[in-house]
This record gives C-alpha cells, sequence and structure tokens, in this order.
C-alpha cells in the first residue's frame, strides 16, 4: 500500500471534504465527510484533523463549503463575504495555538475581498481556486522543506522526533517527517526513533503507521525513554513540527517539545524545527504570547473509555508547550534553512 | 478510609504473603496469596509487587516460605539452608535492575549461615523474625528518610514526583512520598504533581492514589507537561525515589527520571533521590554498571489488551534510566542527607 496516495489526509471531491478520521488510526481507516462549515470546526477540534498545516487546509475548504451553501440560498456576494467571515470567525476558534488555522482563514477572506465585486458563482470558483491552491502549496512547500532539512541528515542518522509532523499533519509529505523522507529518498540510511507522544498518542498512532508503510526504520519509545536514549548516544539530531512560531523564533509544538530541546541542548545534539513559513506568526514577538490550549482531562485520567487512576484526582493537560529559539539548531522552512533563528534572520525570509 | 493501614502494600499471615496486586490498582483492589516461593518470584516479575524495597521484603518472606516447605518436607537444616540458595537464586533473577532484591535474599541467607547449626525448625523461627525485621525497619527507615527530606521541603512546595516511590513500592510509608508525607505532618502545605509514567503508568494509578487517599494536595500530568511545569516555574523540586545506587552516588530510577534530572538542573531546580542505604550498592563504582531491565514490547505497543500502534513496528521498553550523581542535589537516606552525593560521602555513612 502506497500509504500516501491511497490515504490522503485529506481530499475535495464535489464540494465535499474528506478528512481520514485520525482518532482511529491506525487500528480503523475511516473518512469523516464534511458538507458544512460547522462540520469542519468540529472536525478540528475533535482532531479527526489535527497538524497545523492540515487544519489550515481544512478551514481553508471549510470556507468553501460555506461559500457554496451561500450561493445555494441565492445569496449576494456580499451576503456570501459576510457568511464566510462569521464562518472564519468560528473556524478559529476551533483550536488556539496552530495559527495555520487562522492563517488559512484570512488568505481566504483577503482573496473573497479582492473579489467583492464579482458574481457570486465566480467568487465561489475563485475561492475554490484559492482553497485547492493552498493544499498544493502546502504539499509543494513540504517538498522544498525536505529537501533542505535533509541536508542537515547525515548517512546513518539516528532520528527522534515527536508527535506527528508528517502526511497526516499537512496536505501531504510532511514537514519534520519531509526531512525524513527526503533523506531517505537521497539513498541516506535512516532509522527514526518515534516518541509515542502522550496523551494522544499521536507518534505512536500515526508516525508509526506513516514511516512503517513506507519502509523506512523506525523504533516506537515511550516519552520517558528519549533522554536515555540520548544519554546511550544514539541519537544524532531531532527534528519535529510546529503549531505557531513567534517573529523571534519561539517555537510551539506539541508537549514534550521543549523538554526534548532541553535534553538536546544538554546532550549537544541539534534540535530541528521543521515547518512552513504560514507557521510563522509575524504579530506576535516572541513565545510568551502564544496561548496553549488545554484541553480534555479525561486524556490523562483515561486511555480509551477506561479510568487509569483515583476518581477525583486533578489533572492538568497543556496540549503544547514553547521552545525558545535559543534552543533551536535551525528552522527549516520552504525557503531555506534559519541557523540560530532570530527575529531579522526570519523577518529576512519573508521578504527574499 | 486509612489506605495504607486497611490496604497494606503487603502482610505475613500463617506463612503466607499477601500481595495487593499492584497491577489493577486503583481500579480493582486484590491480594495475590503467595504459598510459595516461586508465587513470589512470580509476583515480582509480573509486577503485582513493585518498588525496590517492597521486592527485597517480598524476597525475603519469600525465603521464609522456602524454608517452611522443606521444614514440612522433613528436611534437615543443612538442606534447608541448600533449598533457599537455591530459591534465592531464583528469586533475584526476577528482576535485574532493583539491588534492594539481591540485598533481602544475602540478608537472609547471611542469618542462615551463621545459624547453621541450629535444627531446622528454630532456623525456621530466625527466618521469618529476620523477614518481618526487614519489614519492619524499612517502615522505620523510610519514616526516617521522611523526616531528614522533609527538611528539604518549604513551605507552600510544589513537588515534582515520577513513578511511586510512596508506600506501595515499599513496606509502608515511602521513600519519596515518605518525604511528602513528613512535610505535610510537619504542617507543611504541599502540592504535588504527579507524572503518569508511561509506559505502566504507577504515577496515575498508584501516586495519585496514595495522595488522594491521603488527602494530599496532588495533580496528575502526563510525563511531557514535566518541562513546561518547570519553565512555567511552577516547580520547586523533585523528589524521586531510586532503584540502585552505585557507590558514587549515580542512581538508577524509572525511566524518564534522566530527563526530569536534566530539566530540574536546566531550570536550577533541586533534584532529590530518596531512598533507604539497602539501594545502595557498594560493590558498583559507578551507574554504567547498572543492568537496565528491558520489558515486554506489549507495554509499549498496547494499552491494556489494545494495540495502539501499527502491527510490525519495531519497539524499545528499557524500565530504568541512570541519573549521574553529578545531576542530584542530594541523596536522602535514613542516616541523613548526602549532599552532592560522592564515593567518600556516601561510604562514610556505612561507617557512621
Amino acid at each position: 500500500m502506497n500509504r500516501e496516495k491511497d490515504l490522503p489526509t485529506l481530499y475535495w471531491k464535489n464540494h465535499t471534504l474528506y478528512l481520514i478520521d485520525q482518532r482511529y488510526l491506525p487500528g480503523r481507516i475511516e473518512y469523516r465527510i464534511c458538507r458544512s462549515c460547522p462540520d469542519v470546526a468540529d472536525s478540528i477540534k475533535e482532531m479527526t484533523v489535527r497538524g497545523a498545516p492540515a487544519i489550515g487546509i481544512s478551514a481553508a475548504f471549510g470556507l468553501v463549503i460555506e461559500a457554496g451553501s451561500a450561493l445555494k440560498s441565492g445569496l449576494s456576494t456580499e451576503k456570501m463575504i459576510e457568511k464566510i467571515t462569521l464562518a472564519g470567525a468560528e473556524l478559529i476558534k476551533a483550536r488556539p495555538t496552530a495559527v495555520n488555522l487562522a492563517w488559512g482563514v484570512e488568505r481566504m477572506l483577503r482573496l473573497a475581498a479582492v473579489n467583492s465585486k464579482l458574481p457570486a458563482q465566480e467568487l465561489l470558483n475563485r475561492l475554490e481556486e484559492e482553497a485547492l491552491a493552498i493544499y498544493e502549496e502546502d504539499v509543494r512547500n513540504n517538498r522544498l522543506i525536505g529537501r533542505f532539512g535533509a541536508e542537515l541528515v547525515p548517512d546513518q542518522a539516528n532520528i527522534l522526533t515527536h508527535c506527528n509532523a508528517g502526511a497526516l499533519a499537512t496536505g501531504g509529505y510532511g514537514t519534520a517527517l519531509g526531512v525524513v523522507r527526503a533523506a531517505c529518498e537521497e539513498g541516506k540510511q535512516i532509522h527514526v526513533y518515534i516518541d509515542e507522544t502522550r496523551p494522544l498518542l499521536q507518534g505512536a498512532r500515526l508516525t508509526a503507521f506513516e514511516l512503517y508503510h513506507e519502509g523506512i526504520a523506525a523504533t516506537l519509545i515511550t516519552d520517558n525513554a528519549a533522554g536515555y536514549l540520548m544519554a546511550l548516544g544514539k541519537i544524532d539530531l531531532i527534528v519535529v513540527g510546529a503549531d505557531r512560531i513567534a517573529a523571534n523564533g519561539d517555537a510551539a509544538n506539541k508537549i514534550g517539545t521543549y523538554g526534548l530541546a532541553v535534553l538536546a541542548r544538554y546532550h549537544q545534539i541539534p534540535f530541528y524545527v521543521a515547518a512552513p513559513l504560514s507557521t510563522i506568526d509575524r504579530d506576535l514577538a516572541c513565545g510568551s504570547g502564544i496561548v496553549i490550549e488545554e484541553r480534555c482531562l479525561t486524556e490523562v485520567t483515561h486511555l480509551e473509555q477506561c479510568r487509569v487512576t483515583v476518581a477525583g484526582i486533578k489533572a492538568f493537560n497543556p496540549a503544547f508547550d514553547v521552545t525558545p529559539a535559543g534552543l533551536i539548531s535551525a528552522i527549516i522552512t520552504e525557503k531555506g534553512v534559519i541557523r540560530q533563528p532570530a527575529a531579522e534572520k526570519i523577518a529576512a525570509l519573508f521578504t527574499a
């Protein structure tokens, strides 16, 4: 099976968005069908679709669906724009940390604003083209990220990754896993250690699934084992994705990433963040402004439906943490690699 | 409910060892009845009983059971000693990392050697007294560890702990949790963050259970969240137990402990190891000689009986890691606190 081709993260057909339901992978393969924008918002909220780039793309298609239903109701272009503006605000609320969600919505609304004089049907066509462009650009950008990142990967490297920044987190190919894939495509012998990534086990469920089906050598570990492997000298580099990167390079990513970055510094192991420019929030000077989503406590207190701890115990379940730029060896983008990330270097990418 | 009193970790009655089955806590409360020494070995292997001191005590009782069955078979003192020597070797093999297991067995065999001229019934009595003494000493030592450790705990402290070094890991009271208990008994306001401790979730299942029933304020987190809490300034100190401490102070403990120690150093948070002298392996110069147990891979690939990752993926499941003495602010023992542990200071404790 070519997983990525046969089981795409998402696809668009007859004005409907199909999302592979990532809550059930790898045990059950099922597509969730989104026929309305609230369907898309719920899918993002409930993590049917997750990964910063993938939720940005999904949100864009959500607005196309909303525009389509406005057209069906016979609304004017102006009303259509009003509807998608409201729907966009709802989509952005679905999850607070990944900036790609807002980025995708804003890009669509900007296009609508520019084309506000077109007839409604024409605007709808433009919106659909734009969502497809966002989707295709994402895959293209990931391939570029992969190519730039692969230069940082030595042959025979043991790579540690956390969570899933793979094809499933994006339109395809992946950011952190894009780097792994590109290095493999260049003929390098690579082995990946996969953090299982509690609480939702995206490493065990999604990254292991992707790498196994791609035939890339990989070993699953508990998050607790990462430090031990570094102490044993078994990790050559770490690469992760990001959900929001501040203008100075501070990067929010799945909870546990920060701990890995500290461990990497202690062991003098390169720590890389792979993400498209759409993950960079230029309005945010530094990471302290990033809102950290806190998710349902049952993600910690229960496994599947089964309580694993004593009833009544308090819990705390932050979904992300922030790694300061000073702990990041380089950010790998589609425009190239920013070593020792800092505000000026990041700003320069946007004008390049 | 007074959990520790009403539900002891283990008890000895009519030449039978009763072990609370820690695999099923807190969901199901069940005692496993050990009527033979292989029952005890299996209970250690399968982690019905776990925690370095608790398995040392259990092994001692295992040898009493073995001696009792030798007596029943009408064997001589000499044959009884032969039988318990063989049984002791089997017990030690049950788990490789915690030294208390070997310590308990050796202490019992030393006693047998000294009393090898006694009639078999008399030797059996002495062995039973010795096992009970090991048990009672452990609880007494834990109270001393608690008292010494409490001096290191400021009022209003937020304490992070990993795995379970509580009453359930010992004869009672606990080592790391003994420090927490003693600080609370002194009237200090304490709050504990509990690492859930993948893969077997001893934090979620056992530590949360103990602290909740004792009314000590506690919050359960994923292991991944520990670094984030430290970055937020929410952790004042870390205290953990140990399974084996080398002569120089390097300490093996549950996988993930080493990562916490590195994070503690980075954030300048005190990192304490609480353990009785029986956990110190004076024959081992440093931690690199400690055998790290690797456990069944289904602990990582499955939750309960359910596979969470793709079939066929490789996994790695070390149960412990080693924290070098240089990362340990102090080792808390029943003979006092060793700050900045080093070989001479540790050796001095044994002659004091």
